[in-house]
């Protein structure tokens, strides 16, 4: 039989490995290192530097594959994730089938918490054979934010909404909360705000060597961001960050 | 100067914590371990098997200490909460002035995550002298919850509300949303929803020996789970459970 482990292994920095995830990468047979082209942010380095540090097991053997591309042309948004979604699990199941063939134990190293905006465990369900599927959690953006900042995520007894940059733009304030997070934001969406009232913590490559962090009142804080943010992408080739927008109630 | 350690260490398992909590945790020369009376929940026997299993140096105190009791006969929430949190800083205080003057590096391993549901970052602030803070992230309940039914937190692009059982209770189904967790609820709120097209992920002990996990449909599952929970209370003396709502969209 096949098992698969997707492990989160935090976001960027190997200290945030858990003793868990240390130990689920130990017990694999293969483990699946995933490259997009050229680009920066695939986060391979990373994964090979957690490999480095932390594997001790003579036997697990490292495979690095080339990840399809998601067809940015499909109007469809939902359409072209699933369509890709499907490819990288042929792509999966082929690195399985050459290194492993039917028997097994498989994993992924996972950037973050595998159950939080993470396509793994949805593309692990379309393999064929279906394996054994084992999560590993680890820390989130959304937890080193708030360590970088020392900042309680939720007020007293209170509720947050976590949420994305399109549906920030898309949708505005959501309903209900006084604290929001924003997560996937390619285009720093609280500009799309009034910020009268709002105050945010921002991070940027949190957790890695070149974190940078900004926080204050939204009206003289974002646009402060928004040109850090945009010299820091230029400097890099590559940004993820993300933030926590709080409103006086 | 003091420096002050709030340091996540997951859920109730051992291996839930990151190579930064054992990092901190060596690095401390006191911890501080509180007692809430003979109750069971109190975890002290959790923080003593961390630092049984993790603490190398030689050099590092561990104390005791019992908790002071919250008021719970007054009757604004708030004001209740407020004072409690004066309490346990003022006990704070005391142990560090006890065990290590005005000079050292003083630790509290938090249960979950220090941004998440806890006061001990509110209450560290209460601390005169104010101490230099430093937050470690750990593995959440809701982390683990995920990880134990294999279920990814969000929908594809979707957002989430966290939030508390006195709010659902208080408040019905969050606007916005089709994914509720919920933390922090002493009397299963769900039953205060009406059902039809509801799923529900609950988990108890979530990461420790005693974990009972349950899912399904919440009309049928819903009550099961009433009738488990109040079962493993009895059996334990204590419980602490958090689950995952689902609405099909």
């Amino acid at each position: 039989m096949l098992k698969l482990s997707l492990i989160g292994i935090g976001c960027g920095d190997p200290q945030q490995l858990t003793r868990a995830a240390i130990g689920a990468i130990n017990a694999a047979d293969l483990i699946l290192i995933p490259r997009k082209g050229s680009a920066k942010f695939d986060l391979a380095e990373l994964r090979r530097t957690i490999c480095a540090e932390v594997l001790t097991n003579d036997r697990t053997r490292i495979a690095e594959f080339d990840l399809p591309v998601r067809d940015a042309g499909e109007e469809d948004y939902r359409k072209g994730v699933d369509d890709w979604h499907d490819a990288v699990a042929a792509t999966w199941s082929r690195q399985i089938a050459d290194h492993l063939g039917h028997e097994g134990h498989v994993a992924l190293l996972i950037w973050g918490d595998p159950s939080l905006y993470d396509s793994s465990l949805r593309i692990a369900q379309r393999l064929d054979p279906l394996p054994k599927i084992d999560m590993v959690p680890g820390i989130t953006s959304i937890q080193a934010l708030c360590a970088a900042h020392a900042l309680p995520l939720n007020e007293i007894g209170g509720p947050f909404v976590v949420t994305t940059g399109r549906r920030l733009r898309d949708g505005g304030w959501p309903a209900g909360v006084d604290t929001v997070v924003v997560m996937l934001d390619g285009g720093a969406a609280f500009q799309t705000l009034d910020p009268k009232g709002l105050q945010i913590w921002w991070g940027a490559y949190l957790g890695m060597p070149d974190q940078i962090i900004m926080a204050g009142e939204l009206a003289e804080t974002g646009p402060r961001i928004v040109a850090v943010r945009r010299a820091a992408r230029e400097r890099h080739g590559w940004i993820m960050d993300s933030y926590i927008l709080k409103r006086r109630s």
